[in-house]
Parts: structure tokens; sequence; C-alpha cells
């Protein structure tokens, strides 16, 4: 039914909205973006906000980049705080902090444009129209840093909407609707996912997706994980994908194997759910699979060999000689292939991880982003995984090593807290003495 | 399938939490509303959010009224507003203008207590729980006006999460589930229904209903309209409610008579929903029943007695001895029922009622709340029904005069703006006549 | 999705094939019954079947008794069996047994008036115009017993139809619709549901309702199962409906107690579903509350005060004497308020109800239909239980005395198998005591 | 929720089931399809019915061809008509002929394996695993043919089961699950998909897929048809099925084409749904987009080659010499991309193809099979199509020629009576002159 009422409604609000807009305003009224913006945030945007919201979010659909560019630069210059305002609300709050000083110099403060974007919702498809601004303007942050503003006012806003408490899990198998499953196919981050034959297997008996959903957005996962069901901790990935490997019989594993968790929106960057999800796929495996007793991620490691290439130093166990003739076995492409090199550096580029992970930091946190992730999350630093990862990607990345983070419930709060306030990465004693002095 | 989910999550992340938890602190660990909301605002928050939060939740349901005031207190005094932070961001600010110090300053205005409501709602139910925190909020004000700054960021951020953009419109009708029907016989607030057949005829062939949903309040309604399709604009309430009145076939009906709007949610009060229900109603029934013709209320004046009672001076077309005389005749509280004094009084009242609604007002607004919701929302004054409606109750609020407001979808907008930007009370000619000098 | 296909079609193929019907035929169609009925035979039913499906379905609804009766006058004896084919069909049989002439004289043997079921069956509501018309049918078999011919091949096909494979299972609670609800307080045929109050009791927590239902009629229960969740074998039946009585965490009961079975639909009668039913339910249970160990109806003895007042003879515990004297003191309609009476009389009571139900026999049958039912679904007799029921009807059908009957899922098969070949009422030793001679 | 229950009954009616069978069989029972079926006939199967029909259902999908053969001997040959019975109730019958021996006699007449195949149905899943044993039995027919009187039992029980009434019309689009869709790739019979791409391309905004499904079968399309929303009558099949054509505007097309329609169960063979389902979607079509006028097919005409290599007369239009000529030239399988000889034979091919479709016939009916199913539906030939169809398989069966078959809701009887009772190819007057004499 409510299917139907919003069908109805795209057209006959729709039409209403526009021929009582085009009444009211003759031939005059504005059709650019900026001009039915302006509108909305008058008293036309209080008797028809509806209708007018519908319209931005049918021109920004529309736009070109420029037009797009120049909406954003309409945010940052027009519907922007009134710093005349504000330095009045200061003085005032300062003459007398009374609360009502103290609200008005909150509210001069808040920037008008969250109030159009608030009103830009109204519209059916009005959150997606924001997410998809915020995507265009992040995308061009870097070249437009004064957006920085807008930008944080968009997150702001979107902090709030997307709360965990909104946000819906749903599991992915084959009987979701293939409007929902090419997105995974679209937005798979960590391995590619190459077709349909090789989404199937990621849906197969032993296998298990889950994503986070918002409503305002139904055909749109926020993030999913790809989880593999298998017997002991999973120490490589190309088993995990062969489409033709060996199914299990789910109630048979022990081991819930996290291989790839992708965010989707990035219009939503910055907005966290990882850890939500992470944690909510344990209980739900954990309710129906009660044979799983462990779980684990098996993770990339993707800031290694980008820290590799310009480390100069030497570690606890290696000497700069010893890194560097590792470095140089490894100019040869195909080393992994060769059985004599492969052998000869493993123990060295082991402990080379392990001192990336634990030891290398910047402002007291790990480098590299994925450890920061789980670390965070009150996982542990579990296994090196050798030659865990052959793609091409994965060599590139990473020397083909791959690492588990092992999430324990009962850990998982005092993992987090020894991170955060000790600085600690909570690691394996294998690992950790990996990474020590000899 | 989400429910399963859902009700897994309920069971297991539940237990694991308050496991892990408890296991975590030892004996000594806070289970009082405002322990674990400290916990919840710390890096135990950020490791075990969700399970400090379903606690919040769970012991927010069992507090008891002095219980639920000292979390109030709570929020009020602990988790506020640091004055010395602000003092310190104004005075950065005040020094040097730039992007990042209105930042702080904004930041430092916030006060944590939205953060805590924030990380509240990851529980499943904590929506639910903070609109009727803000219910129990609401119900102190008047004795505890020190708590408008916790009702301040309450409303602030329910607004945002209630925008209209994640509103659902549903059709109630005989295919509901019983648990949200029961609620419209709850929380009905303009015609009492009195049980299952009065509200089964309230949506028989001849009447819509329709409601606002909110995706995290699934089974409660926030604002709900009753519709009664009917042939010419409706004069009077109890024809409409009449159990053994005759069905019209819809398809027969030329007129939409909007007969009763109740808002539900007390924690959701200063948000209006209402604007937006009537206009996408006019959509709805145009779209199912291309006969529809004219949408018109059939509202109560319920400020017109009080008034009246009041009432010491004359109008434009009665002098004080006649209004007097009008008053001793309605001494009489059966004087509706008498033939020879209901057509002495009838033009008068009349008069006195179009008086009421065109010229009085307060601070540029009409006096009438009713009149004011649909005057703002672009709608006409239309016509004055003469016992329109006859219990007790309409008795009572307006000698049993009821009142159609129209709306017209291409003068909504007009409308809407004479009235805000003229303060002009829209209405009929009738009505007008009614109301003006001799 | 598919509730708008349908809504659509109920437009605009009915329109499409009235008008095509009617251009085609010009004026002289028929709109009887009947005529349409000879036309949805012919090729024109092949054509445009589903169209003229609808219209024998509309007219139905719209008939008049006599109408209605004429109607199954045509279906008796115009799309009957042709004799003359049957004979002719036996007489090729008889002279060559192949297997061509055998399917001839089954086809023969089957009346046309079931094809033309199948036909009216194409419409929308199809399914539901034939169980209408067999419940009109049944109705009047016994002033017009000719009729059975009909009903015999109604009845076959909709055993078919009904086949406890095409049927569903649906938990009925407070979140279902209403228009499903209303159905069980019309149905309801053992303990009388007084309102929406009384059913929400017995939807409550401790309580659970099951419903078979099958595809074609969606919003009608076929049969539904009312449950009390309690703690020991519930002996009365006042306390289980009591609105005020206590609510227990179906989490702490230990046994389901079926205390109503009602059959919905009279035309399905004589197709049972009651014994899929009841099996089902122990299962479903089973799964939702581990903590069920017992599984027994509270059940009516319907016959029983029917037997006794005709009842002369004598019992294997009580003399002609005794007996009589236990109907003397049963004169008094008030006898059971009386204790002085009630306690003398409780023993040779049970005694006689026991006897009635283990001795009392027809066609080596127990006389009791509930009993005949039960046993032959392979329940035990378990226990008798004095003023069970004190409703004035259950005073009336069995001096309010109840039975349990105990369901045991191990012992079903031997059970039914004691019934059906051996003739024999499994009860409990007590009752079988109770039962025998001195 | 119903799959919940499914679910928990899948497991928990099936142990309990398997549980008391073993207990109370000890372990001589058997555990052959034939022994369990042998049980499920007795009392056993009143007691236990679900719980052995289920033990069917899992048998059968495990057996092995030898095992089910065995099994559809055991059918023909044990629980079959007993020859005797039949005997006795025909003399019954001729001694009296009374209703009751007429009835007793048409019951001697059903095979037992109705009843047995009606008990199988108990079991979820039970329709699938009898759809599923058809379709075995159906593909050895030819070499058993004894098993006919198998055959026609299964058929005279599904044909019941999957009446028109009972089937459900869904839309098929990228919504859709992927568990359906791939079922789509699996049945296509007319023209081949050849992945999810191409799939894709059909399920566009200006194409549309409806199929018939059964409630008990929910992932399991019956019969699709593919639509294509064009301007004008389509001419030919490529065009529409190239992944880079333009896509349309739905609400701009005033033709529907019906390019592919799909039978999908083997095992439902013989019983007809096409004739319901293009009547629907023409139904269905029209609501939802007003704008198109014109319904009608791209068919293949599979005989038409084969028909063509056998024949040696002449036509109304072609000498015996012409048509050799035709022949001739069409050696070279590459004649359709040679301008010259295509251009030559054109004219004298479409000849071939109208004479064919109108005037070849057998027992009076068109010889071509597809050409049978439109116009017994009531269509009329409308066009012949040149180069309509140049896959290899659209050469190879048809020259590749397509024809259209067009419906026109108000011509359908009187086009399907011409058809029946007067032997009429109804066509448009375009073939007719093609087909008939100089």
């Amino acid at each position: 039914m409510k299917q139907t009422l919003v069908g109805q409604f795209f057209n006959s609000i729709a039409d209403a909205g526009r021929e009582l807009l085009d009444r009211g305003a003759g031939k005059s009224r504005s059709h650019t973006i900026e001009g039915v913006c302006r509108d909305l945030m008058t008293q036309k945007g209080e008797a028809s906000g509806m209708a007018l919201a519908r319209e931005v979010v049918g021109l920004w659909h529309k736009a070109e980049d420029d037009q797009r560019l120049a909406f954003m630069e309409f945010l940052l210059k027009e519907v922007s705080l009134d710093s005349e305002k504000v330095d009045e609300a200061v003085k005032a709050y300062e003459s007398d902090k009374s609360f009502e000083n103290r609200r008005a110099l909150a509210a001069a403060l808040e920037a008008p444009r969250q109030e159009l974007m608030r009103r830009i919702n109204f519209a059916p498809g009005g959150t997606a129209a924001i997410v998809d601004m915020r995507k265009f303007l992040v995308s061009y942050l870097r070249k437009k840093p004064e957006l920085r503003a807008v930008d944080a006012d968009m997150q702001h806003l979107l902090v709030s909407w997307f709360n965990r408490g909104f946000l819906e899990i749903e599991e992915i198998n084959w009987k979701t609707p293939a409007v929902v499953l090419e997105k995974l196919i679209k937005y798979e981050a960590v391995h590619e996912i190459t077709g349909w034959d090789d989404l199937r297997r990621r849906l197969d008996q032993d296998r298990r997706c889950f994503a986070f959903f918002h409503p305002a957005l139904p055909e749109e996962p926020l993030i999913f994980v790809e989880v593999a069901l298998v017997k002991g901790l999973a120490a490589a990935v190309q088993p995990l994908l062969d489409l033709e490997g060996e199914r299990l019989d789910p109630t048979k594993a022990d081991t819930a194997i996290f291989y790839s968790i992708s965010n989707c929106q990035e219009g939503l960057k910055g907005i966290s759910f990882g850890n939500f999800l992470i944690k909510q796929v344990v209980s739900e495996l954990s309710a129906e699979l009660p044979n799983l007793k462990h779980f684990s991620t098996l993770s990339p490691i993707p800031g290694f060999m980008k820290w590799f290439a310009e480390f100069e130093g030497r570690t606890g166990r290696l000497s700069k000689d010893e890194i560097d003739n590792v470095k140089k076995e490894m100019l040869d492409k195909d080393w992994f292939n060769k059985e004599e090199v492969s052998s000869k550096i493993k123990e060295p580029l082991e402990q080379l991880v392990a001192h990336y992970l634990v030891n290398e930091k910047s402002r007291n946190r790990p480098l590299d982003p994925v450890s920061r992730f789980h670390l965070g999350n009150g996982a542990r630093l579990e296994r090196i995984n050798w030659l865990g990862d052959i793609s091409e990607n994965g060599m590139k990345q990473s020397a083909g090593l791959l690492v588990n983070y092992y999430y324990s419930l009962k850990d998982i709060e005092r993992n987090h807290e020894a991170y955060i306030n000790d600085r600690q990465v909570v690691a394996s004693s294998s690992i950790l003495s990996l990474a020590k002095d000899n």
C-alpha cells in the first residue's frame, strides 16, 4: 500500500505543486536550483514546501557539474551564516549570559543552509538527493577547500539522520531483489566481484552477507560485510572466493570470517557504521548458528607496501641490510611464485609486517587504516597470513600478506579502552613476538 | 526477516552486552540511568554503545516518576553546556573570526546531552524512549521551568529526526492491525471514538483515515486525519458519526470532509505534521477518487465560548445589549433544543462567531488556534454551521457551531502569503459580511 | 504489488469482459446465473471464461434464496450426468476392458457440473463464491435430499482444493488485521467471544491463537484454535477467560491448553482440518517455547446431558436408583451453587461421564463427537474436571464437566491405531477406573 | 511470519515425525519410497500423514532414476484400480442404477494413487515434488507407454490444483528476487537469455514481464511473457533484444508487443495457462498505460521450415517450379545476407508462409502450433515480417520470418468462435491475399 501511495504522490502532488507554483508566480518564476531554493526558504516554502523540494530534487538530478558547483557556491555564500548577526549575538551574550542569549547565539551560529537541507528533505527522494549532493561536494573539497563550511553543515545533519537507531540490518542473499544485488557488485571495495556468478558464490549456503539500510534509501545499502563460514581461522582469501570451492554445511562451521567490508555511499563519508555492523552480525550469526565459536576478519594491510617502500630504518629483529635484501628480492614481481625466493623472505617479511602494524604510528595511532578501524572496535590483532591474497592488488598493497583481527565479545570493551586510553595495539603473543626486539 | 533479526538482537546482543559490561566492570558498575548514561558518554560508550543504550532504555521504562525527574535534573545539570568552554570559545572567536573558531564556538554551544540522546538512540526502541522522555519532560515544564533548556535540546533533535522526508503516510482501514487501530481510539482528540463499532463506522467505505508514521515507531501513528466522503459541504458532525447513517458509494461523492485531526504524541509537541498531512491526503484522495471536487474541514471553534464569556465589547453588527441578551438566553443550557430560543439567537450568534474568527486577534493572529492552523496552511474560512456539533463538548466549546475551512490547492500559496505577510483572515464573502459593520 | 494487480483486474478485465460479451451477443444475451453458466460451458467459456466466471460470481452474490435454489436445481438437472452416455460407456467397458474404455467410463461418470465449478473458479473470488454456494446447499440438504448429488460433487472438488498442502498456518494476534479478528468473534463456536476486550484477552501474552488459511480466501480463517499457556493441566475454563486473570510470563508456562477449536466455513463441511491444525500447533509452540512440556485440550462433552436425560440403564458402578437420585438432585438448575448437593452428586456424576465417554458407543465408536475427534487424532482421554465450565451452556451440555484430551506426539500413532483398529478408547487409568465395574 | 512458521515446521514436525515413526515401528520400518507410501495409505497415514509425506518428498528428491522408475511402476501396479472391484461395481450399477451405485462405481474407477498423491501433498514442498514426479514421468512416457495410466491420474489432479483461480499474476522486474530472475534465464524458450545483462535489458523501463505463480510453488514461475512497449507494430525481434537499443519512455508507446512466451514446468505439461496470461496482461497494461492502443505478438513460425522441406505441392500463387527455385536459392545458408538473393525470394517466401499458416491443416486445425495457440485464444493473424528473426534458430525454423498475432479484446470471442466452430483462420486481408489463389 505504501508503494501505491508514494507512487500516486509522485504524480499528483508533483503536478498539483507545479501547477499552483506556476499559476501563483506567473512566468517570471525561477527554475534554477538556486531560485527554487530561495522560494523554499520563504513563506512559499511553508505553503508549498513539498512541491518546491521536489523541484529542487529534480533539478539537482538533471544539473550538469558546473550548475552543481554553482549551487555549492550558493550554499556557501548565500545561505550562509550572517556574520553581523553572529557578532551581535556574541555581544548580547557577553553582556548578559542568559539562557535566551545563549540560545540566540547558538541559533545565529547555525547556517540557514541547514534549514534549507531540512526542507529539501521534505520531498520524496530528498534524502537520496542530499546524500548525492554531499558526494559531489566531497569530490570537490580538495579543489575548493572553502566548501568545507558547507560540508561541515551537511555532515552534521547526516550524522544526526543516519543515527544507528534508524538503520535496519538486512541479510542479503539470493532472495534479495536484483536491484540491491547489483549494488554489491558496484560497491565492493576489497575483493572485486567480477559478475553474477561470483556474487552468487558469495551468497551461497556457507556464506553470509549483511548490510545496513536507511528507510529513506530503501534500495541503497550503506555498508555491507561478507562472511565465510569455515572450519578454523581462514588464512587466505582466494580459496574463499573460488567458484569451484567446496560448499560447507553451515552447521558444521566453527568460525565466521569477515573477509570484506565495504562502505557504499561516498556522500556519507565520515559517518561510521562498520563498528555497529560487525558487532550486530556477530550477534545475528551467534543466534542463527550456535556452532560458531570464533569471529574474525581476514583483512588487507593497505598501507604496508607504501610504508615499506619508504622505510629506511631497521626493526627490532632486522638490520637495514637484511631489510634491503628483502627489497631487492622483491624487485622481481613474480617472486611469490618462486619457492626459493619466497621461502627466503617469508620470515623477514612477516617480521616487517608485524613491526609495521604494532610499532609504526602517527599521532600515537597505528599507521594502517584497517588496523585503526578494527583495533578501535575492540578487536585483537591475531595472526599474519603468508600469501593470503595473491591477487595483483593484494601483492601490490601488502606483498600478499593478510591479517586476522579477532572479535571476542567479552574482550571488546577492554581492548577498546586499552587502545583508546593506553594507545595500546592489542595483539596476540605471536605477533607481538614478531614485532619486538631480538 | 527484519522482524526476526530484530528479535534475535533483543536476546543476543542484549545478553552479550550485559554480560560483557558486568564482567568488565565487576560488581561496582552502576545500574542507575545516570550511571549508565555516564558510561555511555565515555569510551565504554564507543565500544559497547548499543548495549549501554539498551540498558538506559530499559531502566527508563521501569523508572518511577521521581527517578525520571532525577534523570531530567541530571540532563540539565550534568550533561550540560560547559560555561567556561563557551566563554573561552567566545573569546577565541572574538580575537580571530576564523572558520575554525566559529565552528568551535558552535560546538561549545551544543550541550553534550544532545550527543547523549543520539547515543541512547542506538538502542532498538531508543527513539520511542526518547519521545517518551520528552512526554514526561513536557508534563513537568510548568512546574520546573528550568527544564526548558533540556526541552529545547530534545525538541531540536526531534525536529531533525521527524523531518517530513522520513515520515510515511499510511491509509488506516479495517485491514490495519488491531494494535494500530486501538491507538486511534486512544488518541482521537476531537470527536471521541466510543469503541470498536464507532471506529468501524469511521473506516467504512465512505470514510477514509490517513496517518503519518515514522519508521522507528512502527505501530505508533504520529497524527491522523479522519475524512468523510459526502455530497456537498457537510454542515454537522453528528450525521457523519451516526452508526446507522447511510453508506455512500464513494464514487458518488463530490466532497471530502476532514472532520477530525489528532496529534498523537505528546513527546513530539511543537513539531508540526498537520500541514503536510492534509495536503498529502488531498493528493491521495484526488488520485483515488477523481470524482472528488471539494476538500474542506468541518472544524470546531475551541476558543469561542471562552472568549465570549469574557467579551464585554460590541461588534460591528451587534450592540452590547444585544450581546448581553444572547448571553442571557444561553444561560439555559438546553436552549438549543428550544426552537423559539434557538431561532432568536441564531443570527446574532453566527455574527459573533464570524466576528470572533475574523476580527479578534492577539499579536496580529486570530485568537482561535484551529483557525490559525488552517489559515496558516492556506485554507479559506468558508462557512459557519449552525448547530453543527450538539455534543456536550461541542455546546460547551462553541455553542454548537462548527466551521468549514476550504482547501483549494490552487489558492493555498496565495492564501498562505496573504495570511503571513498581510495578516489577512482569508474568508468567504458571506463570513466577511457577517463579521463587518452594519 | 499483487494487490494492485488484482485490483486493476477487477476493474479492467471485468469491464472489458462485459463489454465484449454484450457486444458479441447483442441484447439477447442471458444475465441469469443459469444463462451465463450455459455460456461458460461452451466455446464462449473458453474465449471469455474469466469474464463469464466473474459474472456468475457477481450474480450469485446478488441472488435471492429462490434464485439460488433454482441454480441448485439447474446444477442437479441440467449440468448433470448423461445417463445414456454412462450406459453406453458401461457397455463399451464390459465388451472390452481396455484402458481407454475405463477412462471413458470414468469420464462419463463425472458430472459436467464439476467442470462448471472449475470454470467458475477462474474468477477472482471464485473459490469464495463456490464455498458460499456449498454453504447454501448444505443448509437445504435436509429439505431437498435429492441435492445430495450436487453436494457430493462440490465436496469432491473442495476436498481436492483444500488439501492440507495448500493451507497456510498463521498466528493470530493483536497485530492481525481487524478484518480477520472480527471473524474470530463471529466464528467462535465453543466459548463465545463477547467483544473486543474479550478477544484481546485471548490474544494476550500468555495466549496463542493459530488458524489455517487458504490463499484463495485470504481474510477468511478456515479453522482456528485458542491456546492458553499455563502451569499444570487447566481444569476449568472460566479462569482462562477471565479478563482480570493474571497474565503469565509465557516462558514460565509448562502446559499448553487447547481450550477452543472452531471450524469457520459451513461451506467446507465434511472437510477436516482440525487434526492437522492441532499437531502443527504443538510443533509451533514446542519450537517457540521449549519450556512447554504438556499439550492438552480442555474440552466440552457436548452429548452428555442429552444422553443422560434418556439413559435408563445402570453403569458398572451405579445402580439405577443411584442414577435416578442424581437426576432428581439436578432438577434444581442451581444445584452447582449449593455445596451440599454438589458434593453429594460429584462422585456419581463423574462416574457417569466416564461411563458415557468410555463405554457408550454407536457403531463401535464413542457417542460423543468431541471424543471421537480427539481419540481419532491419537489423543488420550486424560482427566474429568468437575465444574470446569459453569456457563449456562456448559451446565446444559455436560453438567459443568469438562475433559482433558492429552496429546503426546510419541503416542499419537499408537493411540490412533488402537482407536481405529481395536476400537479402543485410550484413556488414563483414573478414567478407566471410574468407568469400569465395581 | 509465515516464513518463520514454515521454517520451524521443517525442523520440528519433521523431527517429531521421524522420531515417532521410528519409535512406533522399531527397526523394521521401511525407508523406501514405496514402503513409506504403503504406510501413508493406511491408518498410519491418518495419524502421521504429514511426517510420512515429508519422508516421501525427501526420498523422492534423493532417489536415483532407477528408484524413481521403480516408484512409477509401483504407482502403476500397486496403487492402482482394483479390476475386480470395478467389475463388481459395474454389475451392481447395472442391476440397480441408483445414485449410490453410480457413486460407488465412480469411486471404484478412481485409482488409489490419486489419494496417495493428495496425501503426499500434505508435506511442505509436496506440490513441488509431485510436479517433479510428473516431469520425470513425462520424460519416460515414450519409452514406457503403459505409464500413461499414471500420467492421466497425475494430470487430472494437477489440472484441478492449478486452476486459474489459484494462480497469482506477478510483474517481474529488476526488484524481483534473483532466485526468481535466474529462473527466467533458465526457462526462456523462444529467444535465449544470454545472461544478466540480457535479462536486465528485458526488464528495463520500456519492457514488461509478467508471470503466473502458484502459492505452493512460490519461487517457480509457471509461465511468463515478455513484452516490449514500442511505437507501431514491431516487425523484427533483434532490435527489441539489442542491449544498446534506445529506451522508450513507456508513456510514449502505443503498442505492446508480446515477443516471448515460455512455459516453465514440464511437470505441468498439458495444463494451459497462456491464454489466461495474455489476456490478463492486456488488462494490466491497459490499466497502467492508457496510451497503449495495440496488443500484438511477434511470434515464431516453428513448423514452417520443416513443413517446407517436405512440401512437394504448389500453392495458389506459386508453381512447383517457382517453389523449387526458392528452395534452391536457400541452399546457401547465408542467402539472407545477400541482397540480390534475398530480394528475389522475399515475395514467394512470404506467400509460402501465408499459405502454410492459412491453408495447411491437420485434423482441420493449422499445422503450426504457435498459430493454433493464438488463433485458439481469439487473436488474428495480422502480418508477416520479412527477416524478423535472423538468429541461427530463427533462420532454421522459419527462414527468418516472424508473424504478428493481434489481440483485440472486443473481437476475441468472435474470433475464437470462428476458429472453433467454423475452423476458420482469422487473418488480415493482406495475409489472406498472400495465401489465396492468383
